[in-house]
Formats: C-alpha cells, structure tokens, sequence
C-alpha cells in the first residue's frame, strides 16, 4: 500500500455528479481552478509555458470498485481499465486540462469535468499527442457507430 | 492521506535507471509486458479494442520530493509540477503506451519508459489528442531551439 496527499484542489462550477456532462458527444468546455495549497506553490514554476496539462486527481466521493461496469456513452458492460469509471481499483482521475493563465497557485483552466472541491494528487504537463489516425477507440467508436444508425 | 495499491507490474527491458532513454529526442520504442494481477484480470475485458492506453505507476525507486529540479532535457531548474522528475509529491507516473496484444491478464506494449518490476495503480484508455498546432511545450521547446542553435 502506498499513501497520496492531496496537493490541491479542483475549483468547478459542478457541485453535484449529476451536473458533469457524461456519455457520448458530452463536451467539456467548463472553466475552473486548480488551487494548489500554498507550500507546493514553487513546484508551478514555469508551468505557464504549456498549453495543456495532464491533472491527476481522487475520484473521493467514490466507494469501492467494480472491474465490469456499463459507461455512460453505451448499453454494455465494459472493464474498468478500459473505462473512466470512478469505481476503480484505485479511484485516480486523469484530465487534460487546457491551461488559460496562471494566478500565484491558482491555475485557471478549461474543460475541468470534475466535482467542485475535488482533492488534486498530480500535474504534468501535455507534451505530445498520439496522431489521430493512430488512435482506435475500441468500444466507445462501436457505441457511437451504433447510436449513429440508431 | 490516501492509500492506493499495485494492481500489477511492469516487466520492461530496463534494469537501471541510466538505462531508460532520457532528455532531448530521447525515443522510447521499447516493448514490454504490463502483468496484472489475477484478480484484477476481468477488469481487462474489451481493452484490447484500444490501440494506446495510458498506464499509471508508482516511481517506487523515488525518495522524497523536490519542487524544483533540473531535468535531463534542460540546464534550467523548473517546477516539479512541469516537468516529469521522479521526486514529486505523490510520486506517480504516466506513460502512454500502443497495446500491441492481450495475453490474459498481459499486455504486450510499445514505448514503456519504466524500470522493471515498476508497480501499475491504473490503466486507462486513451481517447483522444490534443490537436499539435494547439499544442505548447514551454520550456521545453525553449530547451530543443536552444540545442538546435548551439
């Protein structure tokens, strides 16, 4: 077992999961804040550079863990790895944020789908992508294939 | 403070820490074998439709942390938090990788940058880029224009 602190927390206009967008088409364009406490401040240090940023947060209003589950975005059981369900083995979130300014610890951003309040584990930044036309996104293409001829 | 556990390991190539391809055009196209635990094995199920997943791991070799640090890419500190330095308050990394096969409760990967026997918290699907010409790389760029000129 190995233990995590929160490093911050997410700032979000949603204070109830049922206000997240989810499930196919869902965009995330919400602007929030990513308040990190005071004595990790200098670890921002040229953070300002990057556009994107990986957050790595606790999914802690989640109990327990389920390794089959149906998503949001189709009508079949799917595995928890292959999911972002946050009934995980260990229920970390991972969120490409799109950074918009930074304010002393606070960072302010776009497409935070998290709850407000959320407790921060990790930032990275965002340094390359996988080129669209390598990427194949198993069942959640089927599920929007199928919602498409439905 | 909260507990997370390792839901399996990763058998890599790299032994040594000095081993693991680092700093500027460092490429990292070695294979490797992500080994989840039995128990943990349904939770598999339909990832193999995913051609990149992202993998979190615990830099288990990693003592305390820096907020500052420079990094094999660079010759300027930066903050913890943009760049991918080991020593990080919850030491937690993140590599993308391409799923070659499934084998069971094995995942047959391309471009792993962690030593072996690295303990796995999560996987993930990978679903979608940043489009490149969105994409800024602060520092870092700085670091490669700097390379390119001297």
């Amino acid at each position: 077992m190995y233990s995590m602190r929160s490093i911050g927390s997410v700032k979000s206009p949603y204070s109830k999961t049922r206000n997240i967008p989810k499930g196919l088409g869902a965009k995330h364009e919400a602007e929030g804040v990513l308040e990190i406490l005071p004595e990790f401040e200098a670890g921002l240090t040229d953070i300002e550079g990057f556009s994107h940023l990986f957050v790595l947060w606790l999914f802690d209003c989640s109990q327990g863990f389920a390794l089959l589950g149906t998503p949001p975005s189709d009508n079949r059981p799917h595995g928890v790895f292959a999911t972002r369900s946050p009934r995980r083995p260990n229920p970390i979130g991972l969120t490409v944020v799109e950074l918009l300014r930074r304010d002393g610890p606070r960072l302010h951003v776009r497409a935070v789908d998290t709850l407000d309040g959320t407790p921060i584990l990790d930032i990275k930044p965002y340094l390359s992508s996988v080129a669209p036309e390598q990427l194949r996104r198993g069942w959640l293409a089927e599920a929007e294939a199928r919602k498409g001829q439905g």
